[in-house]
C-alpha cells in the first residue's frame, strides 16, 4: 500500500521529501480553483510564477497575465483571481501567466516531485481517481496563507483522504488532522469556514460568490498538471 | 474579548508574535507531562535546555539531569522522560536540568512571551482556569515532532479551546483545526492516537503505560511557569 501525507503549509515543505511522489497542490480560495476552471474552459497553458515581476515580464512578451495579492487584482494585469474570470470563451486555446499570494509559490516549491497536479473541490473526484491509478506515494500540499495553515485547503485534503481511505496508508499526523477536521465539518463546510480567516478576508472584498463556487464538488473532470513548469490538461 | 491561537509546531512560531501574550507549551508525549508531574511531586526547579551539551554541563555542576532523544534516555544521565520517574519522593526540593527532543526547544523558542507556562492533559483544568483569569491573548505552542505537527499536542490544544469556547476569540485557522480534531475524537482519544506517529514510536519502545498516564485529565492542580529561564510552580 502506498503512503499519502499532508503538508499543511509550504512553510513545512522542507520537512517532506517529494522525490518520486505525486504532489497535489491545493489553494482552494482561489488559485487552484481558478486553474481547474481555466483548463476546463479550454485555456491551453497556464504559466504559474511566484513573483509579480516575472508575471509582468511574461505579459510584456504578449501573454495574458493574472496577478493577485491579498485577495486583490494588481493594477495593469488582464485577469484577477476569480474562477468566473476564467470561463470566457475568448480564453480558449490561450496561454495565461498567473501569480497569486500563496498558490503559485506552493507550485514553485513542489517542482522536485515526480508529478505536480492541481487539486480543488471542483475536480476532487478526478484527483482521487488519478492518485488511485498511480502506484506512487502522494503528498497533498496545502498552499495556506502566507506560511500559516488555513482551513479550506486542509478541508480539501481531508475530503481527498476520506475518499481514498483504505487504499493508502496515512503517512503523517497532519493527515490525521486534515481527516478529522473534514469529518467533523463535512455536513456543513460553510458553517465552519465562516469562522476562517480567508473567508472573512474574501467576503469583505465582495468575493462571496467565488467562495460558494470554490466549494462545489466535481464540476469539472480535468486535472491541470505541470509539464516543464507549465500547467496543461493532464494527458491520460 | 482576548484572542487565543494555536501554533501547530515550533517551525511556524516565527509567524506568530508572542509579545505580551501568555504562551502554553504542550509536549504531551512526554516532556510537558513529565514537567507537570515533577512539579506536582515537589521538584522545586526545572532548568529546560535545548541542547544535550548544556544539560551535561549542568549535571557536572551538581544538578540532577534528564536527557532524552527520539524517545530514549541518553546514557550517563540521571533520569529519562517518563512521568513515573518524576514521582520519587527523593526528588522533592531538587533542581533538575532537562533536555528533550521537542519540548525543551519549544520552551526555548517561546521565551519572548509575557509568560510561559507548561500544559498537559494532567493539568488541563488548571491551565484553563489560569488563562481565563488573565486579561491577555494566549498562544498554545504545540511542540510537535522534529518540526512536524503531531496529533497529541494538537488534541490538547483542541481540549483547551473546547474548555474556553465563548471566552476567547479564535485567532487563527490552526485553532479551528485543533478544535475540530478534538471534537471529532474526544470520546475516544486513544483510538485516533493509535494511528499517530509518536504513539507507534513510544509503544515500540515499551512506553505504553506512559501514554495512558499522559492522556489522563486533571491529575494535578499545578502549573510549571518560566521564571528567568527556570520552571517553578506558578505562584498565584
Amino acid at each position: 500500500m502506498q503512503n499519502i501525507e499532508v503538508c499543511l503549509t509550504p512553510e513545512l515543505l522542507h520537512l517532506t521529501s517529494l522525490e518520486e511522489k505525486v504532489v497535489v497542490v491545493a489553494d482552494i480560495l482561489r488559485a487552484s480553483s481558478c486553474m481547474v476552471t481555466a483548463i476546463a474552459h479550454g485555456v491551453e497553458k497556464i504559466i504559474p510564477v511566484a513573483k509579480i515581476e516575472e508575471c509582468r515580464a511574461l505579459q510584456m512578451q504578449g501573454f495574458l497575465a493574472a496577478a493577485e495579492r491579498d485577495g486583490k487584482k494588481i493594477q495593469g494585469f488582464d485577469l484577477d483571481n476569480s474562477p468566473f474570470s476564467y470561463m470566457q470563451p475568448s480564453l480558449a486555446g490561450k496561454t495565461i501567466a498567473i501569480t497569486t499570494t500563496n498558490g503559485t509559490q506552493a507550485i514553485a516549491m513542489s517542482k522536485n516531485a515526480h508529478q505536480v497536479i492541481i487539486g480543488a473541490f471542483l475536480n476532487k473526484t478526478a484527483i482521487v481517481k488519478h492518485i488511485l491509478s498511480q502506484n506512487r506515494d502522494v503528498v497533498i500540499v496545502c498552499a495556506g496563507w502566507k506560511g500559516k495553515v488555513n482551513l479550506e485547503d486542509t478541508l480539501f485534503a481531508g475530503a481527498v483522504l476520506t475518499a481514498v481511505m483504505g487504499h493508502f496508508h496515512f503517512e503523517n499526523d497532519a493527515a490525521l488532522l486534515a481527516y478529522c477536521t473534514y469529518q467533523y465539518s463535512k455536513h456543513d463546510l460553510l458553517v465552519l469556514l465562516a469562522n476562517s480567516s480567508h473567508f472573512h478576508r474574501l467576503n469583505k472584498l465582495g468575493h462571496s460568490e467565488d467562495i460558494f463556487f470554490c466549494l462545489s464538488e466535481d464540476k469539472y473532470d480535468v486535472i491541470p498538471a505541470l509539464y516543464d513548469n507549465v500547467l496543461m490538461k493532464l494527458q491520460p
